[in-house]
């Protein structure tokens, strides 16, 4: 795969590199892991582990959940304090030489310490030749807000990759269309999510909400969607265990393994996605009124 | 239920009613309807038995599909112009009798026959008052385009009713999740939904994603998604019957019986879409970030 890639730029904004290269067929793998609040040599070892084994099973773009490297059920912001690292910390590196050894795309959530003294929920795009994107969730989660992290305020990245465009967001960005829309017609073919999915049981035979909304994100956009999320429990916080790859036809493509410690794969033509088309007569984004969206319904 | 109904007003265009009146529980029937185009005669006369039945079973706000009183698969203009019907022609007049005389809450799609010699896909909600709000598609699908049908181009309506407040979109107008938060942010407890969905046979076990995306505008903006679509097919289309009623959570809570013709009904408390917090420190609408959505992603 790091022979596709052709003038690659690191980049740390949400900007769309304007380098072209055509969508192809990749492996997506997405990491469910159990890990384990503050053990950051023991979550850094479960990433590298999950990394190797979905290399090996032969995937070229792999996914971790969101905050990897630190786990979430923080006491407070001092054991979030000592777990947050830069994006040259250790981590990241780890997960920029493993990219080019294995010659793989990474996609992770980390705590990150920014340099002015904040954390934030970060996800890094790491392709052979080094960290393309970085983001910062935009949208925070509950205790997230209590005097925890930073709250995000750039654009999620779209990144022009070997295998295609890939966005990037986490967990809670998900549930805001105007933002998975943005990505979309950004030009994104699949849409990355790291993600710390609480637990909620859906009722009796029901797929959860979770997993649906991600499945109308693509479907709704025909973009692919790939989401990491969280395995096990932690401090008592059960997680839904929900990763998923869903088709530009909004579709899981990928096993459904709700809670399991597990690795989720597909094989996906990301070119699909290239295709807006629903009918003779109908673009999913030039369908759109935009003239009409600004207008607020007046009361 | 007409008793609950204060200070009502005609209304025709897409503008929030001010009077207010506390949302409540009401017995929602979506009538899944097998048409035939052109059969004036016919499909009024369904339409008039399901609203009867619905209202004996008990329900106090019906739903009609999109063009139930024409049919969808004209063989051109001519066949089309011959069933278009004014807001005052006599379909739109006897479902105003017969929410009346039950005392129930009528929302159905129609052939509109425009002031300005066009046709339109429209859609009413007729209240035991009278027509309350009038509505014409925006988001046209296919060989809708074809010379047939002028395009909408004002507002969902959100009407407050006896039961709480109703917003009204036709079919493939539900895809836009930017029309859907924009009645959900004008304050919708339920958005209604006539539907005519062609049949796309979705994967082996896998829910329609026309379901899937009505459960995701419910469940992410907390508001009851009602759809009516149709049965059986009509000149070779095959239309899936994927009428539903979701909860607040996004979640279906009537039946869904694909392709049969058939009524799904569900009792919602639809007080329910006023609580948007999913979380301690969440809300569906204020988490939003309206000033980072303008901005596009650059290329």
């Amino acid at each position: 795969m790091a022979s596709g890639v052709r003038s690659p730029r690191p980049l740390l904004s949400g900007i769309l590199v304007s380098v072209q290269s055509a969508p192809s067929v990749v492996t997506v793998a997405c990491c469910q892991l159990a890990l384990a609040v503050g053990d950051l040599e023991g979550n850094r070892g479960k990433a590298r582990d999950a990394i190797r084994a979905a290399a090996a099973a032969g995937a070229g773009l792999i996914l971790l959940p969101e905050l990897t490297n630190s786990g979430y059920m923080f006491s407070g912001i001092d054991e979030l304090q000592a777990c947050a690292e830069p994006v040259d910390g250790p981590t990241v590196r780890e997960w920029t030489r493993l990219a080019s050894e294995l010659g793989v795309i990474v996609v992770g959530g980390f705590a990150e310490q920014g340099e002015d003294g904040e954390a934030y929920i970060a996800a890094v795009l790491i392709d052979p030749t080094g960290v393309r994107a970085k983001y910062r969730k935009t949208h925070l989660w509950n205790t997230e807000k209590n005097s925890l992290f930073g709250m995000g305020s750039g654009l999620p990245p779209v990144v022009e990759t070997a295998v295609g465009r890939i966005g990037l967001m986490i967990c809670y960005d998900l549930d805001f269309p105007e933002w998975v829309r943005a990505v979309s017609l950004a030009g994104a073919d699949l849409l990355c999510c790291p993600s710390n999915w609480p637990l909620y049981r859906p009722p009796e035979g029901e797929r959860p909400g979770e997993i649906i909304r991600a499945q109308a994100a693509a479907g709704g956009n025909r973009m692919f969607v790939a989401v990491a999320d969280r395995a096990g429990s932690e401090r008592g916080q059960d997680w839904l265990g929900g990763s998923v790859i869903v088709d530009a036809d909004g579709y899981p493509v990928s096993e459904i393994r709700l809670g399991e410690e597990t690795i989720v794969m597909a094989t996906v033509d990301l070119a699909e996605a290239r295709i807006k088309s629903i009918s003779a007569g109908n673009d999913v984004h030039r369908d759109r009124r935009p003239e009409l969206y600004e207008r607020p319904i007046e009361d």
